[in-house]
């Protein structure tokens, strides 16, 4: 199977990072295709980064999607997520969504690290959208570190991690902890020998639940908010995403 | 005052509509200029569109607001409006919350109209977004009438809304009611008399609430996630939307 | 416009106090009509005196409300808000309710300070009867002064309310901090450079809250339990309460 | 013990059934002393009513409170229940409060069959207000028949409730039902038979909590929202409600 | 009446420690019958041994209930407590339950005590399930004690409920506190003088609770997931449970 | 990877049927071990019989699980999920569990349908348990037909399911759903041709799952209340069972 993995930030070596470890966890099987974001946030920590994500997100996905049999959103927020959904004829995963959902089935009180204090609100919206908000149990921003920076400062961030896991579980009893972001990936493994109870990262957990989908082979609803797109009038789109809307375009601009 | 009401839905018929109500309940002093997205949509009805207009909300805003005192956003999903809250210096009223907030003064259980049944869960997310959930009492969603076209078929859609507004009266013992969407600006006047429980629009809330917020005259957050935006690295914007994350921009592109 | 502002509180030194900042941030054409509680507490701080300012509230609206065009309830547990909207034909407007409804177009988590740790869970209720309680981020219950004695000991009141907006701020991520209470009528504005999120009084958007409905002109329900009373058999009240119940009285009264 | 059941509808004849039904529940140790609000709804159906009876309840405590082992607030909207609480130093148990509870322990979702669609709302505040709503499972309100002129109309009554009761069962998988008034003390007693579910009264649950409160002996709290009244300075109440506030009045009245 | 009092630990010195104050707090009229699981945990401290006392506590109350008028389950879980009211045609309370709702007619917002941390999350579903989860104002877990040697050193276990309830009234705002578990029993009366809100323990609250329902003579449910079981084809258990499913076994064994 | 799949219910020709479906979506290196309970209830329809089997599911683990990679308790109470998690050293997932995790994935409102009204409510406990209420737009029960006897009249209960879930999709916007049961392996596939949204059932998706986790290889936690269990001392167990509390038992029998 061919899984697009999307990277709305436009950095391309965050991509290289994700698409890596996709590789690394995906099934032999399992061929990943990596893009990046052409226009927005080299990385995404602002509420209007993220605004200006959901059409890029969208944007990329109409260029690339087609002849893949699932997506990955490799962004934290979860952007366009359910839009992507009703755009797209395949599956597509999340993965804050994906290492939530996971984590359910491995602990009772789950608890989320994210980096930055102030997107700290964005990510419990995100919690709250999905109807999680009763299975977290505690949140731990990290405010001093970047995660643009991860690969240059990586023991410091890893013991600040090590400790916001042990306050979560110490602190808020939580069973299984959340490390939020697409920056992540891999981390899990580094310092899981390290802390109690079960690391997730999402770019695992969503390649894997995105291998899962393909396999169960579930057809996209036909009715309801996820339903192909009906034919619309767009505007001002560039081509690929202007033909999700409207397969032959005919119709003259708006006046 | 001045007031920037921005209808993303790229249709200048419905922006023209939207400002003549606004200009009708506006006080005397508040001049208001109307402005419609330049990409995505004509009409907005799914996610996709949805999704694409966050950044065209974005756009426009970063394009009008210069000089303006408040923001009324004027698409019934309350389209970016976090995220305008954060990139302007100015308040910004969307007009859905806006109607809700209104409606919770004058009823108990507040009813919500809204057309196209598939935007259903839409809706349903901007009010959960907004923590007013729990104020709701009934959805009715008219499904075979579509917003754009209220003009021409007038008579009908009206009925279709009298009969919702009876029903979440008498099934769901709601006590006041939204008209959901901007077409509905000017429909509450009209109808009012026919009906046993307030009516609201979006479009006269949001204005009313745009000119408090800007007479009550309190400052942005400089703390948190609405915060100015900090100096950020983005690529391929517009020109005004550019300016609005580096205001002297000289980084170099993203590898 | 003709607005009474009720203080079921029977101290006129408040009422003064109240009316003067209602006048200050009423708009032009807006006149004052500013009452103190004829019976109960000075200050309310107890549930039984809340008990009894119920009744009391409805007798001065009962005297007090003909001619006028809207009503605040300069009391901060919104007291007999929902009874005073189903007695009257105005709108009626809780200085608490006014200013939570104002800080959601400000802030996302809300936090709210208020005078007497233990008139905490009575504050809690009320934010909890109005749906709101999803959106409160905090509380701050400022337990070692009296709102009545705020003039007497300005400074150090002051200091302390800042000290629970910072802690707001900073350990429950707070983007908005309501002041509860009549007597904080003002404080904010004198506050406000040294916090860094927007701080709201209730007196300030009552009044501001009431001018709007007024404006909207929306008509008062006449199904639900806000619709006008009917006709009811109510005794030993005074005159004027008891007209509002009966107003042309004949019954005899009950065995 | 000497069990005080207040009444604040200001109707003798009421107040006479509901002592009678809690005569009959009452253990043989128990007397009953019944008292009618002195001022107030001969039956309160409003908001309105309620508010006053939020005073009047604490008034008819105040004055006959003192000797007993306990009181019994003979209204379904479980009137003043808490200020009474705190202005006591004896148990107080709200009728609707009790049968909620009690209902708790026979059923999983609790059905509740109110007289008046219009005080709908306020039964719903009540359950909301006591945390119970999330085992409510359905809601039914008899429109046509008034609760006061139960004893003239009884059968047609009966089975409009029967019929409510049937639907509580077979659409919203009711398990035990709640009939909510203190006209209906007795009434499951004879309905009972032909329904499927528990029924529950409000008097007779109240006094048998009443009772089991005595009986477990815990001490008022000295701390909290419920603590004994401070000495507060109150003016214009009657001199048994005065006495409350202020055992030994001596300040002068306020300004 | 007879009160069957099953504690489904193992261990016949709890159940003494149990009856002994269950017939203390108990009615004159009231015989307690006690009884003890006859497999599993001495005492339950994991989801494992809660599982097992699942089927031990059916297993017990099919020997002992007949000839009983009520049970009363002295498992601070709640063990098996729906399942039990579904198979038995008279009352059943449990101990946590009755507990939990005594103290909403004594406090606002209600503590919780309980004894080893890592069996908090089973307490708090305990609480959800009841639904009772918005009434609760904080937890403590007393972590270095052992509920089974309570008596061995009884000062410092005491010492540590005392700092406990005070964090709770202090920190978290309760006004009544329950201590959890069966060990409890009696606690309440040796602490209370040294705290300053009402303390509850549910073997007392159960007893109790258990009466007042013998009392209010409410029949079993004949519809719903609580009514009287069918007639089930079960195997391999003991007669006496067996007998519960199957009155008159008569089925051949499954294949 | 042996995937042990575990049927509490005493039925050997159910456990073959759910091993089949098993067998079929499981991937090629994946070997099913399906198992049958050894007591308790051949098909759990009733509180008392999914009471006993959280120990006959414990018991059939206990004898079992050696040398299996994950498990999976098909049966669609998730009975005892959390208790294997603590007991065994690898991946357990239950079925509704896995369905409506899963189902998150594909559809924003989930709706559920179940066989049997009276168990409606056991339903619904188990996903409040899960802490996924909220995405629950719908339930449907399927009074009229056993799930033991779908093989004898199929086509009348694949129209029923049918059109229960057409009644989810149209009146109350459910975009996904679940056939809960275990019996309703392989149904999916049968009809998802004829509805509009995709169908799931418990144990396709458990099996993928289990697969998921042992592919991810998170460890388990190592604190907290799923932690190993450890050294418990129990009476009157299984061997195997007795063996997980206590690996070398050497305690005498309590008294």
């Amino acid at each position: 199977m061919r899984l697009l993995v999307v990277n709305p930030n436009t950095s391309d070596s965050v991509t290289q990072r994700v698409a890596a470890q996709a590789g690394r966890v995906a099934r032999p099987g399992t061929e990943i295709i990596a893009v990046t974001g052409s226009f927005g946030a080299r990385v995404i920590t602002t509420r209007s980064e993220q605004a200006v994500a959901e059409h890029a997100t969208l944007d990329a996905l109409a260029q690339h999607a087609d002849g893949c049999d699932a997506v990955v959103l490799a962004v934290s927020f979860d952007t366009a997520l359910r839009a992507a959904r009703e755009m797209l004829p395949i599956p597509v995963v999340g993965i804050t969504e994906a290492a939530l959902l996971t984590a359910c089935m491995l602990g009772t009180r789950i608890g989320v690290v994210v980096f930055g204090r102030r997107m700290l609100p964005m990510y419990q919206e995100v919690a709250q959208l999905h109807g999680l908000g009763a299975r977290i149990g505690g949140w731990r921003a990290l405010t001093d570190t970047s995660p643009y920076n991860l690969g240059a400062d990586q023991n410091a961030v890893e013991e600040s991690i090590i400790g916001a896991v042990a306050d979560l579980v110490d602190l808020d009893q939580c069973e299984a902890v959340v490390l939020a972001g697409a920056v992540m990936a891999g981390v899990p493994e580094r310092l899981q020998a390290r802390v109690t109870v079960p690391l997730l990262d999402g770019v695992a957990c969503a390649v894997a639940q995105a291998e899962l989908l393909v396999r169960l082979g579930r057809p996209k609803a036909t009715s309801g908010s996820l339903a192909a797109l009906p034919r619309r009038d767009v505007v001002a789109l560039s081509a690929a995403l202007q033909a999700r809307f409207d397969p032959q375009p005919s119709l003259p601009p708006p006046p």
